[in-house]
């Protein structure tokens, strides 16, 4: 049963029961490039009390330094060791857990700061943003060398996705030996102030279905990220809370890890999806309007 | 149970048999730009005997007149009125089926055949090959001004799919009331000479999986494609058969349709898949190797 929020003593005793913070921050802290109302005073709030502050994003198209300058940009405030990205998650769990071994590539299908976060791991890559890959003429297998050293696909979110990446991720994976197949997340849409558009999972899309297979997800609500997060930040998840706009991220995320999650209806989730016939399985253990509510601790 | 076809006799049987034959052409007849051994002489053959020989292919790529270039430029006989494509059976569907009123319009995604078919069908299409949406530039709902109109989004095979027309046609699903959701065929993948590409599938699975939704499917196995071939050609189905290299597309279009069925392995489908434990559930009535195996009627 989800708890809604709606006074200032549930308010008080949240902050009383959880010392670290996650925060998703597309739909709860700002929407496109808007801040959510209240939701500055509300982290200074925290931080005034002591909480540590993580902020956990599924967004892939940005290195961590780069997302710290859209916080700039907003005016609230983070610091770089603060924020998880699924493009730093995927770099780690490249180095760290499957460790590719150093004479591998990856081939990207995604942006710079997906490029970035690989570069920082010691990572070689092609692919991504390299011009030859960034067009819209024709591809031809006949007029194409692979490269042999390629031993995993990373696809992340790439407003310049086409048919000569899509290609040539798909021969990889098809031709490659071991060739291993990994996506930044699995979101199906990307909100953006005017509305959605579609996310990194629809990017990759095309691969699993002409594969017929499944990639390794390392984004939210996936394991991966929690355990990237735990290697640099110590917390005890009974005193964790994840914030988060996504039934289908955020909380299963949230949950996952035995964390307890908090709902905002500021992102995807409308009220409207909470109760009825068609609500989701996954049910949050808190739930408030906006991240801004908090403000009733402010007096 | 599949016969195995292997001898003069089987093959006179079934010529005896049948006497409209249904022929998909990549994988069967050729492979990217080179014929299969003796699928000239069989195909003249065939006709010899008095056979209806009709072209009943996926792809959406090019109309029918185009295609015909394809046959002639192999040497292959081929007539207009003979050749049944995806894009035909679109356009068909949504002027005759569909009854799309004639003040709405089709986002497409697809080719220049694609367009030219639904031209001849007089139906109002944007999208498709207009150089606006042929762009790796990035795509922002704020800078676009949708059309009210658009009453369907058709997709099909696309080399020069981009984030900009995969905005357009899930913002049209998701905006414009009933706006229906249509594909020319569910291909996962595109053979040619030097192996398989993302097919048409693919390129519409960014958009079922950001919608959360299937598309009404036109090509084979659906049965779209045989009511449309039935509109224009009188045919017994029981004295019908459909060769083809793919089981889940031109085996199950056959078997879908009462009609015989007879699996080629010169394309998609290998003979490892015929039997084992990873065997297909989709079984032909008769295999052999190649088309051109029935050059051995020709003595």
């Amino acid at each position: 049963m989800t708890s809604r929020l709606s006074s200032r003593e549930h308010y008080a005793d949240l902050l009383d029961k959880y010392d670290t913070w996650l925060f998703d921050c597309d739909g709860v802290l700002w929407s496109g490039d808007k801040t959510i109302d209240g939701a500055i005073e509300v982290l200074q709030l925290l931080r005034h009390h002591k909480k540590s502050v993580l902020f956990v994003t599924n967004n892939a198209t940005k290195s961590r330094a780069n997302y710290k300058k859209k916080f700039d940009s907003l005016g609230v405030e983070a610091h770089v060791d603060e924020i998880y990205g699924s493009a730093y998650a995927s770099a780690v769990y490249i180095s760290s857990v499957m460790k590719l071994p150093k004479d591998k590539k990856v081939y990207v299908i995604g942006m710079g700061g997906l490029e970035e976060e690989l570069r920082e791991e010691g990572i070689s890559f092609i692919g991504g943003t390299d011009p030859a890959d960034n067009t819209l003429a024709s591809f031809s297998l006949a007029n194409w060398t692979p490269d042999p050293t390629v031993g995993a696909v990373l696809c992340g979110l790439d407003t310049a996705i086409n048919y000569t990446k899509l290609s040539k991720a798909f021969s990889y994976i098809l031709r490659n030996e071991g060739c291993a197949f990994l996506v930044t997340n699995e979101d199906s849409t990307y909100p953006t102030s005017d509305g959605l558009l579609p996310g990194a999972g629809s990017i990759s899309a095309p691969l699993r279905y002409a594969l017929g297979r499944n990639p390794i997800a390392i984004g939210k609500p996936q394991r991966t990220m929690l355990d990237c997060i735990k290697a640099k930040h110590d917390f005890d998840p009974k005193r964790t809370i994840m914030v988060g706009d996504r039934l289908n991220t955020d909380i299963e995320f949230g949950k996952a890890g035995g964390l307890a999650t908090l709902l905002v209806l500021t992102g995807i989730t409308k009220e409207s999806e909470l109760s009825g016939p068609n609500a989701s399985p996954t049910v949050a253990d808190f739930v408030t309007k906006s991240i801004g509510d908090l403000r009733a601790l402010i007096s």
